[in-house]
């Protein structure tokens, strides 16, 4: 399988509707089967050869689109960086990598001087409108001047990707994914994680990372519509939705959390959507049931994975998200997608009985290939077929699978281990409380302290006193925090929208060493 | 990825649930997998070594569900025998494979003496209730004195199948289909033809056919229910769909015939009917329309493909049984599934234009790995990772695919091609038809002549020239029958249910050479 064949199955099928659309401009299915092969014409002609690494630091845009699919019809692999990296992390990536066509869109310009400083480019493309600056190429003038090449439609086991992880934990890694993986996590994920029939889907997520790049190709697998916004904002993605009558999205849970306060000033009609996707951090009930009353006629979907799996592993399907037999599973990551093992292990990979907490492992036809230029590091990382996830979690007798934490991110409290998701799950629930993270931080007396950040809504009040107590009725007491700093802005997000709570525990940290599983 | 992955999370996510029943008789997937890793350990004690062939000769069962899984447990590969053959054909299918041991219900006990005559066996396991006669052991009584085994899990790509085709038309050749080819096309198509979330699956079609073992295979990763009736008959199907509320099948289309004709006389409820799939023979719009009316609360998808193909490789969506801005898509095998290529080819393997009749050509994952101990075959019918289906069709500019013939049954007469799938729907529209073929008989002055053989609806009349001219208001003159031959018996069906157009070919053409394409 090549990640290029849903292309040609949309050109089949529906070649002269809509396949991608950015702010004013529509481009047709065999308008960008066109432009991709132009591109991937022009990239060989800038010395690109099977296996070479494209890189791309680029907001989103209907390029991006262009750059993945021209990238696999060339033969290439693709090297999509963190907008929110510093020029060190892009070069260490870049260099990392050995990305030697590199695509950027015009925010990213100014930061080429640099780059080009560290890296030897072969080529340097502008994925965006208007005149190239200095040492760049237009990308529509290259895409006007080439001929469209034949696809390269290699084998499947190839590498398709490099997708660069770690931004909440270590050193960034280089994840490698192959074609075959990243299509048969989207094959797997299909029956529990479905899309509308011909989705018109917005891709709000960066693109870059793996839960909205999985829908680049997911949706052109289905022949649907992309829809493009250049970043989330609540106010982007409302418009989005409204004027293109979007009905499919994936969302972080942060996002949530951004649309719940933005729409209470600003009320909209997101009647449109049928499909919603969410995951890539724990979600509390609270603001997923607030979530669903947001989006009234769609049907909710989470999943759990991670880069390194392509990236689905469980699923809780919309139909447990209702009450069944009076139990809620809201709280559950759902259930191994289909095709795919999910396994709670010890440290010696034992499997645990049902209920208790160890850390998830996963076999999967949609497991990396392993970490770029880092054998040992993916040994330790994938044993015997298995990916050790780096996550807590336990599985009840249904299967359903409930994290409890990054094993990383586990605060051990007087002995006892206090998984932060189910705290922030209690102070979520609190109808004051925004947004939330719970951390461990020093403490003489217990080792860790269970430390909580929290920003109240506009206009909400509540003390770090009731804040605590509200904890108390929901949680034991050796869970609940036990300081509370209250904050007027947000909590800091990485590129994935993921709260960095390394960046919240560092500064409590400074002189202390901190255990590391 | 290997077979036997969704029995595990089967028993993962519904380990107390009912997965088979037969009759009366229930097993959760919990006793299934115990009995399927016993009769494992049991094949391997008898000599079974990993990549040997199981044979089995059996009406459909719970225990034929159990012998699939446990082949594939202990790294053996299934050779399901088609139960019309006779001696002859079961004793080719035994020494082509190499089957080393026999798994055989009551029915076949009677065939033993003369199968082992011709085979050596390292064992003959009855697969069934009650004593074993002579020279085979009981099914149970194996399980009851073996320990479960450790689940083998091989590589995905070691062949799972040898599945023997080719019942229409020439000698029966043994389709090797791996591990992967299987699970890969169930994923391909979940998209496209799905079940309900936790199917009540009814198994009427034999399950030594790939358009049932399919379902044995999907309904396991879905954690369903298998209700099993030994072989199809009306009464067999509409009493297993009221007593246990089934709410997914698969039928072929002379299946929808009989139980039309049945239901007329014996009225039922068959609205727990949720998901149907059918194909494997093509299917007249009069014939599909009255199914959908008897199973008023199903959605209908259409299958194509062969077992090459692992089999699917188009589907007819439900959302396209219905008009669609005027037009109806019933007289089509409907788009290729997700992740898989299908393209209309002339003799050259080049593409045909839209609109034009070639052969049917698929490059998918599920492609089979080719024709067991016939090497030139496979050579000649995967080309370039193409299979050749040896069916005639086109595709429309939305990628719809329409069946006209297989190329070997392409009526040339007076220098036109007439496709008898075409004629057959013109003639079956007709209100006295039950059921019909047509078939190329010799004709003096035009090579061949349009013959059509066709058995009218209980009470219902319809002389020859009636339909005659009931097809000239549907279809060009040329491709009407010339002749008619009115049948009072059901015409000859293969195994797998398809009407034997080479046995009712036969008796016009001795003393005739016919072309072959």
């Amino acid at each position: 399988m090549h990640l290029t064949q849903g292309l040609h199955r949309a050109v089949q099928t529906r070649g002269r509707e809509t396949a991608t659309i950015f702010g004013d401009r529509r481009r047709t299915w065999s308008e960008l089967r066109d432009r991709v092969a132009r591109l991937a014409a022009a990239l060989v002609a800038r010395g690109l050869k099977p296996g070479d690494r494209v890189g791309v630091i680029s907001l989103n845009s209907d390029r991006f689109v262009e750059a993945y699919f021209a990238t696999w019809w060339a033969g290439g692999v693709i090297m999509p960086s963190n907008t929110r990296w510093a020029v060190p992390e892009h070069n260490y990536a870049l260099a990392d990598s050995g990305t030697t066509i590199l695509l950027l869109d015009r925010n990213f310009a100014k930061l080429l001087p640099e780059l080009a400083a560290a890296n030897e480019f072969r080529a340097v493309i502008l994925l965006d409108d208007g005149e190239a600056p200095p040492g760049t190429e237009s990308v529509d003038a290259i895409i006007a001047s080439s001929q469209p090449m034949p696809d390269t439609c290699g084998n499947g086991n190839e590498l398709a990707g490099l997708f660069y992880t770690g931004g909440t934990t270590g050193r960034s890694k280089g994840v490698m994914l192959s074609h075959d993986s990243l299509i048969s996590n989207f094959l797997c994920a299909s029956g529990m994680l479905p899309y509308s029939s011909e989705p018109i889907f917005l891709h709000s997520p960066p693109m870059f990372h793996l839960a909205d790049a999985a829908a680049v190709i997911g949706v052109t697998m289905r022949a649907g519509q992309h829809v493009v916004i250049p970043f989330f904002s609540p106010e982007n993605v409302v418009k989005a939705i409204e004027r293109h009558r979007c009905t499919d999205a994936v969302f972080v849970p942060t996002m949530f959390a951004m649309l719940r306060d933005y729409l209470a000033a600003h009320p909209a009609d997101l009647t449109s959507m049928r499909h919603i996707r969410y995951g890539a951090s724990p979600i509390s009930e609270t603001l997923l049931r607030d979530a669903m009353a947001m989006f009234p006629n769609a049907e909710f979907a989470q999943a759990y994975g991670q880069t390194e799996l392509s990236p689905a592993a469980t699923a809780l399907e919309w139909r447990f998200h209702k009450e069944r037999n009076g139990k809620s599973y809201l709280r559950s990551a759902g259930r191994a997608i289909f095709g795919i093992d999910v396994r709670i292990v010890d440290e010696e990979m034992r499997e645990c009985p049902t209920g208790t907490v160890g850390e998830i492992a996963v076999r999967s036809p949609g497991n990396m290939l392993g970490y770029w230029n880092q054998p040992e590091l993916t040994e330790r990382t994938i044993v015997d077929g298995w990916v050790r996830t780096g996550d807590a979690g336990y599985m009840d007798e249904e299967g359903f699978v409930y994290l409890v934490d990054r094993v990383k991110d586990m605060i051990v409290s007087g002995g006892e281990n206090v998984y932060s998701a189910e705290v922030e799950n209690a102070l979520a629930s609190h109808p004051a409380v925004a947004e939330c993270a719970v951390i461990g931080v020093p403490d003489d007396k217990w080792g860790e302290r269970v430390h909580a950040i929290v920003r109240l809504k506009a206009d909400a009040r509540a003390s770090e006193t009731e804040l605590i107590d509200h904890c108390k009725r929901a949680i034991a007491g050796y869970k609940c925090p036990r300081s509370v700093e209250l904050r007027a802005e947000p909590l800091p997000l990485s590129g994935a929208g993921k709260i960095l709570k390394t960046d919240l525990r560092a500064p409590y940290w400074v002189g202390h060493s901190r255990r590391v599983n």
